[in-house]
């Protein structure tokens, strides 16, 4: 069996816990690897620290060499990184193989970014008091960044924070989830043979007393949080004076106008809803379809659904899969049977099979109701009838979360009357909410989160600015 | 009869060549001016070189100063302003009043803009040999401007030139059209009264032989043009190593999609087809109507063209009035004539009488008739039918001209493949190619023109950028 | 004696609790205004949240309108709102006059920017997975803002809160400092004459329980405070969800290099130590000399300071005046007689009259006292030697305070290193840190504060960017 | 021998008319290629008319990755590349080496700007007229560029016009210079393995026959073109309507305050005066150095002239070799000559064998002389005193060029005084005028050119910007 080293303070070191790490389809131990503790965390911080004057006079172009060398190892290992990525996870080979060629271009992105962090400059002579003077705005790196990555992109969502923390120059300490800490520490075997400084990055599989030490410690500067909503926005209230990122949860809502291409509507909703079992902030959860169309809607998406091929995830031709663990699954039984004593309809799956739950369609829920009120992270969604737009427009809004919307329309006004109108971080016309590239700002409004990611974003966001004022 | 002296270097003078300025509706002499000669050419030209450095170190808050002076008082003096270009041009009042109102919002913006001349700051280290070094970039005045203004907007296109012109820091000579000298002497009395440096502008009527020696003169910087395609080409020639900008004619364009509001296009069309008789360059000339609502279009379109009240320009009811002149009236006769001969057929209008011509609409034109491909500058208006929006967009690529387009619809698809293939400086989507607000960017392709006009794009082609390389 | 009427809900009314203002230099209360308590504060939140929709909906060219209105009100009658700020708070009239004539500026940069917010449109097609896609990111208003402001620039500092508010679109409800709420009263009375929606803006005088509201109020979308570090560090662990922007204090450093101009150094140096008693979060704290001319710096420092002309603050010749309470003198009284306990030696003053301290100079300080480690908020400066510019900045950064710093010297390099490495929001070449102007991103770090105000900073800051992702 | 094909519509093809390639060290004729005639120009301008289309609509990932491949390979090939570079041109392998980086380099930044073609959205909203539209500026391919490389710089010259023209979807048609055609052909057969589709590109070495078509023949839609001043401004007449971009020559001055490390001068500048025998458009040809530090530096200036090591350019320790013909060394004799005539002084060199000429040091020269006045294009250098910066600035302006200055000092007035009076478009400060990284911008003012180069501006150059106004 594999042992994976932890990367501490530069090296790849050994603790005295082990960590196993379980394969969800079959439950089988197939690696270890260790957890960080106070030791660790105390070396990594203090290596952190004394690499952040290297890390900041760092010239682009020796970071571009870096994260470069990273991207194209990520292609260049793909076949072999997707699989330690399926396994850890549970996700289908094909979504793992797609998340590595995204790492691949998140970390290349964050290259090229690092050549192009912005500056400004402007004259100050608008009144006579600036006459003569102008001004420069650079953006200095934070200082030292905790990023802590949840397990449904183990890869991709490590490296949105990784990556521009080291294209805006910054040291930075990443603790993954623990059921899947092996590709990032792949990643730090990469990164390793790079002229990165030695500690300018660890990376840390801990418990929560570590992960708490990061979100409290002062001798952070920032702290990046993908995860869920409660943890969340406690991370915010003791955060103290340190910069705070949040990508936390989502339900996200997609409508379907009588105008939409619609059975471009219905493929698209169909991976959106069940990709990686639902196990994505934007999975497809709620679908709104103009009553005009809902009949052949509904009909098409539970053909659909009947089509999916289900199996085991390192199998390539498998589209649905386990569920990261049974308590999840569970939860998710428990929201459906809650919503069919509440009124609601089954239209397909609904059954649980240890971790695996089918695929499944409800209608006839009421917004209160947990799988459509709460983040339900599983194969489910709900499709619901609407009238008008507005009202469309008003059900996906009646919601805590605003992480994504979706509108399939070809209406200019239905499109801008969606934009204009439903409260989240992005609407995506005429694709699902699920969609996601991996240099376009990302991230939520109400409990779906603060801030924004999406490389050049995130990099504003661990980056200060400093003006300098020239007189001549 | 009042006797307007013209403004060459910092001074109201005359001269010896007298300047008479008609009223084209009654074609009464009701003003008087004067054409300027070698002699005040010579003294301006020499005034504005004295005058580039104190402008070029102008700081913004001095001309932001000066241009929001001039600016204010159009909007105070807005009545009487209006009617000296009503008088001199024929534009009835509503249009007069819409275009003084609009010169004090470029002069506004250009105030403005003046603050905010952009600047490149970016690091140089994305090699080893830019290691340590930065870059700027700032945008420094070209010098002395020939400005070339014509007649349909007198006031209004001549502030696009010269407005950002003095934002830059450039020194201006304008020379208006010999028919509507007057509004801009108005402005040259208003923005005396300012401290921009005497020498920094003259306004000069002249004769061609002046305005063909702002075309060759070596001492100045940039040549910036509004008038004739034949002309203005020729310009292009003749420049020498100066920049140059030119906004020539047009026939614009318009498709109406089935998926339009329709009664808004017929409205917007109307005006777009006879405002100022047509005297405009992105008058409405060519309608291309989708097929299943070709005869509605056509039927409330006539009904609207009936209803047009003809009179006095100066009567503020008045919406369409006399032609700049008898000439011109004549040639767009001729072109109807033209048309008719090859098969097309009169809806309504056609006749002329003296210098008035009728709002006219004709059908059954082939794309060779001068109604149709050459700028006819006339409130004379085309429809014509199409199946395919494909095909309609190739009829509007089918001219001489590419300066701006309109398409009505709602359909996201087809605003899209409009913008994407139609070969214009401007693609109007729900609303008429007559669209313009004073800062967006103006200007054709084709033989429409080089450059873009709207203050920040004008200032960006009225100064040469110059970098400093930092090293530290 | 005037009574100033609250501005609650886009009404002007009383309370049952009257405030007493007081002018600081004859102690005479010469005018009443009113507290807000729990009903106005209500009364206020919800016509805010009704004005929300309306805000949004506003034009730029609506926006623009009302706050140009403000800023031109502001220069017409500069007199009698100087004379107003000046009673509430012992600003000298010169100061008071300045700070009319900058508030009118920072509306006029709010006015000009609002039709200038930052969309982004770019392409998503960087992967085969955005094929035919482009991004929109337009940036909504956060909704109602709560803003915080101090005493000691009490209108600007105001309106650097308020109008970038309204020019994002937002609501706002200020609450002005207990012991200065008039000069913003002033304010509401000009912009109530004005488009601006009722209930859009109310400015509440009230005291620390309604304070602690906006700060924990869920109704809030985001929170604006300009105070002290203690406060507002609070307010960051308590604010929940929303938004937050932090303006704390400073001790502002300067060095003066050998190869400065000097003599400018000198009387630059003098109005940033001692204007408005030194009651400015830039104001000038601590001098660091270069060893070679610290002596003639001192000297020539000694006698500027002996210049300087004391009096009443409405006498348009008084240079320094009183604090804004005994309170605070006797606390710089503290302050200095523990330095000189400490080995301090005052070369100046050091004396306290009242609310009068006097203009103090001392030298041989030691970092950890208080008047160099604390905000001393009183007109006292400390002048020391260094070697080596290493060793200045040092000495700069060694606070727990980071918003502005100084540095006069010609030398590219020495600016250079300084910019790079002095930790502050804002580093000023040649000038005093107490250098502003309403356009610069202003803010801190470390203690000092959390994000930048600067209008277009500020605009950033209160609104939300949302994401459009088209398909064609 | 080899024989080389060129590249048209697509092909590797032979025509009639057989091009010797001559190794300008020894003489020898070492490969063969073709000059295009008639037909290959036509076929050539078909297929590029032919691929518009295609180009226009490829998505940045596949331009990305056709540049990319170009990139990889340059860094893969660099020496075999360099060898051919230098066998063509004389060029000592260190700086063919350089050429081969800089080219990879180039085609990089290519790579990824054309994923970042700026595109403007703002509202329209600042009068009431355009309430509730807002526009949208795209940037697209102008069509068909010809572009026309020099000798010096075969590879990135070319590099610098193909590389943006494809990164913006242009179709380019290039013409390498008759003596060396061999680098740029190689360049074709690497690309030629991409997915460019096919006739997007031609590479043909051809006679000015077909260069003057480029020029004149209206189905190119722009002409780019580095070479001499003559040949250019002729070129900018005879363009009619296509848009131009011309790269012409300079006379580079370099100001040497005493403010400046003058060790660091004296070698920057050594490199600058000799590299490539002077036969760079940014060579150093005139110093100016500080009246009290003039001694010194032509002390030193000479000792490092004396150590240059003369000899084979296949040679990796050359530094200084043949010039590109005897013509050309013929010429800079005669100059050197006639400086000394009118009383010039040669402190070093002066002696010509064949097409080699001493690297060269000439003081006590007049303006109006050759070796000033003109670009010389050879291994001179003329180095005179100044008095004051202000006569300095004087003698750098006193040029009919404007391409690059120098100016080492620490001073900051110094260089701003520099970077805001020296006419050209590029002041380097504390480095030679020679420096240029591959992202900045570059180009000329005065007889130097017309236009900027540096892929983002090349790119912007070589589109079309077109609006869409949107209406809701």
């Amino acid at each position: 069996m594999e042992k994976y080293k932890i990367y501490s303070a530069g090296k790849f070191i050994e603790t005295n816990q082990i960590l196993d790490v379980k394969n969800p389809f079959n439950k089988e131990i197939f690696a270890q690897t260790y957890l960080a503790g106070e030791k660790e965390f105390e070396d990594s911080v203090n290596a952190a620290i004394e690499a952040k004057q290297l890390m900041k006079e760092m010239p682009s172009y020796k970071k571009y060499e870096i994260l470069r060398y990273v991207s194209d190892a990520f292609y260049k290992e793909k076949e072999r990184l997707a699989t330690v990525l399926s396994m850890e996870s549970g996700k289908p080979m094909r979504y793992a193989i797609g998340e590595i060629e995204r790492s691949a271009q998140t970390v290349l992105i964050a290259a090229e970014e690092s050549k192009r962090i912005p500056k400004e400059y402007f004259s100050l002579d608008w009144t006579a008091a600036g006459k003569g003077k102008e001004a420069l705005v650079k953006h200095f790196p934070v200082g030292l960044v905790g990023a802590i990555a949840p397990f449904n992109f183990p890869l991709n969502l490590a490296m949105h924070k990784v990556a521009p923390a080291i294209a805006a120059g910054n040291t930075v300490i990443l603790k993954p989830a623990r059921s899947t800490p092996l590709s990032v520490l792949e990643f730090a075997k990469i990164i390793d043979q790079t002229d990165l400084p030695k500690g300018a990055l660890s990376v840390l599989p801990a418990d929560r007393v570590v992960g708490n030490k990061i979100v409290t410690d002062t001798r952070f500067d920032m702290l990046s949080f993908t995860g869920s909503p409660e943890v969340g926005w406690e991370m915010k209230r003791n955060a103290g004076k340190k910069k705070i990122a949040l990508e936390l949860g989502g339900n996200a809502g997609v409508i379907v106008s009588e105008k939409a291409d619609i059975e471009k509507a219905v493929s698209k909703c169909l991976v959106g809803a069940y990709a990686y079992s639902g196990q994505v902030c934007i999975h497809v959860q709620r679908i709104y379809v103009q009553k005009d169309i809902f009949d052949f809607f509904v009909k098409k998406f539970i053909e659909g659904t009947k089509l999916l091929k289900q199996g085991n995830p390192l199998d390539s031709s498998t589209e649905i899969s386990v569920m990261i663990d049974e308590q999840n699954a569970v939860r998710v039984e428990s929201w459906v049977n809650e919503a069919v004593s509440g009124g609601a309809k089954v239209l397909f799956g609904g059954n649980r099979y240890g971790n695996y739950f089918e695929p499944t369609i409800i209608t006839n829920t009421k917004p209160e109701m947990n799988v459509c009120f709460s983040e339900i992270f599983g194969p489910v969604v709900t499709i619901e009838k609407y009238e008008t737009l507005e009202n469309a427009v008003k059900m996906v809004n009646d919601s805590q979360y605003g992480l994504q919307a979706g509108i399939f329309s070809d209406s200019n006004k239905e499109i801008n009357y969606a934009f204009e109108n439903i409260n989240v971080g992005g609407v995506i016309s005429n694709d699902i909410p699920t969609f996601r590239v991996d240099h376009m700002p990302y991230g939520g409004v109400k409990n779906s989160g603060f801030g924004r990611e999406g490389i050049k974003y995130t990099i504003q966001e661990m980056t200060e600015a400093r003006l300098l004022v020239r007189d001549f």
